[in-house]
This record gives structure tokens, C-alpha cells and sequence, in this order.
């Protein structure tokens, strides 16, 4: 490890893909040495609730009620997130000084979010997970890590999770 | 590093672009650690001459010395690719006991090769140059990086060279 001080953003979300991605990152990139002083910068993207747009023109769809009911379980679920990524780099970093880890939450689509971060704090590394949806579902939803891998400018590494033994027997 | 005696397979090519992934994958992934013994492997692919096939079918278009003279301009390119790729890992890697690095010479198209090696030799990453072509030309040529990111079941590493300063200003 030559490089010092390098800034590794991982995009998390609730995906069982994205805790093993955080994992390999952890085992394979993340330096071990004191000296080298990684960042590990965690990413959440908060994705707007669809309903919001049907809701701001008609307007009488959901009670506010709803929207703070929907709101109050996003933010659930970031924290959740969050909570599970921590814990997960707290077993593999022996010690705090060692490598700094920072949370962040930011609203949008997920993959405006993880380029745009990406840009702004000029980071050295992209790490993600990825679906491994079929064909169908991936023409549909389209691939995250695809479209991260085209339009962010610094290295961008895919972890797919293995399919589990159970699977393949 | 937690993980010993990981595999890396970097796909190499005559292009900047690859030079640039595999000084990157050796100063941010290969272990310097001795009691890590990564092995790196340098693959690089001899894509068949387009004319061969059209040769196959009308029998009079090139000269028997002509094929040997682009199969040995083929050989040339492969040769002096690995040399350059080995020399650079050479730069990188302080004791030869340290790494351990292999070269890969194999026919065939270059996604097929990539995708067909990482499989066969269960190597742990993926490492690759990107060209980052404009939108047309990938549409032509689509992307080697984006077809083996989905089609490959490991990790894999792409890395885009950064535009020159010159360029930028």
C-alpha cells in the first residue's frame, strides 16, 4: 500500500449484496496498517418516495399523516443501515485509530447519489455491490453498478455475492 | 489484509489505459506484505485477425506469407505488451519472493478470454483498464469492462485512466 490517506466510498443499502461487498472491501482493500490511514465512507441514498410526485399535483392522495408515517420509516431504514454497516467495519478494524469511518445519508436516486459523492469528495476508490438481477428485471430496473461504473471517474469496484452452497447443490 | 494467497488477474492490452490499471491494482491492491503471497496474473488476449474468417471462405484474398507475417506481428504485440506489463510490476514490487507474477497469453476474443480465465483459474479479482469511449463509439464497440463486470462471478476492478492535466486546461 503506497498511497496514504485514501478516501474508499462504499454505497450501502438494506441488501444482504451490499453487506458482502462491505465485507470483501473490508478483508481485501482496506489497509490493515496504522500508517496508511484509509477512510471508509459509507453511503446511503435515501430514495424519494414515488408517491411524492403523484401526491404534489393531485394533492389529496395520502394524509400527512401517511407521508410522515413513510417518512419516519425511510429514516428507519437509513438508520438501520447504517447501524448494520458500522457494526460490520467494527469487527474487521482492530483498532479505532487505525482506519476512520464516516457515515452519510443524502436524498435521491441511488445512482445520482453514489456519482455525485463520488465527484465531491474526489474520492479514490468506489466500492458497490451488485444484484445479479436475470436479464428481465435488469432491463426494467436497470444496474446501478453498470450505470456508477460508466459515469463515475475513479476506479469502481463490483462485488457480487456468491450464490450461498445451499444454491448450488 | 486478511486473506492470504489471493489470485488478481489483471487483463492487459497495448493501451494506456491498461498501463494505468495495473500501476493502480499494484499500488492499491497487491499486498506488499510478504506473509500475504498474492499471485498476480497478467492476461492478455491475441484476438483472432478479422480477415481469417474472411480468408476461410474465399481461399484467394491473402498469401500464405502474409497470415505468417500478422500471426508474427500478433506474437510481437503479445510479447511486448507482457514485457512492459511484467517490467512495471518489477518497478512496483519491492522482493521478487513478495508477489508472485504469471503471464497469460490466450487466442480469442477479448471478453470471451477475460470471463473464460477468471472462471477457470477462480481467481479472487478482476482487475481492468477502462477506454472510456464517447457514446458512440461504445455503442459500436460496446464495453469490454461493463460486458465481463456482468458477465464475470467475481469482484472485479475497473479503473479509468484520469484525463491528463493538460487536457484538463
Amino acid at each position: 500500500m503506497a498511497e496514504k490517506g485514501r478516501k474508499l466510498l462504499v454505497a450501502v443499502d438494506a441488501s444482504d449484496e451490499s453487506a458482502y461487498a462491505l465485507s470483501w472491501c473490508l478483508n481485501n482493500i482496506v489497509s490493515q496498517q496504522i500508517s496508511s490511514k484509509d477512510t471508509l465512507i459509507l453511503l446511503f441514498a435515501k430514495t424519494p418516495l414515488a408517491v411524492n410526485s403523484a401526491m404534489d399535483s393531485t394533492g389529496y392522495m395520502f394524509s400527512s399523516s401517511i407521508i410522515t408515517t413513510m417518512e419516519k420509516y425511510g429514516n428507519e431504514v437509513a438508520q438501520s443501515v447504517m447501524e448494520k454497516a458500522t457494526r460490520l467495519c467494527k469487527d474487521y478494524i482492530n483498532d479505532d485509530d487505525q482506519v476512520k469511518v464516516e457515515t452519510l445519508v443524502e436524498h435521491g436516486d441511488q445512482r445520482d447519489v453514489i456519482c455525485e459523492v463520488a465527484e465531491r469528495l474526489k474520492v479514490d476508490l468506489l466500492i458497490m455491490g451488485s444484484h445479479g438481477y436475470g436479464l428481465i428485471k435488469r432491463a426494467f430496473l436497470g444496474s446501478v453498478s453498470n450505470h456508477c461504473a460508466q459515469n463515475v471517474k475513479c476506479p469502481v469496484l463490483i462485488v457480487k455475492k456468491p450464490k450461498s452452497e445451499a444454491a448450488d447443490h
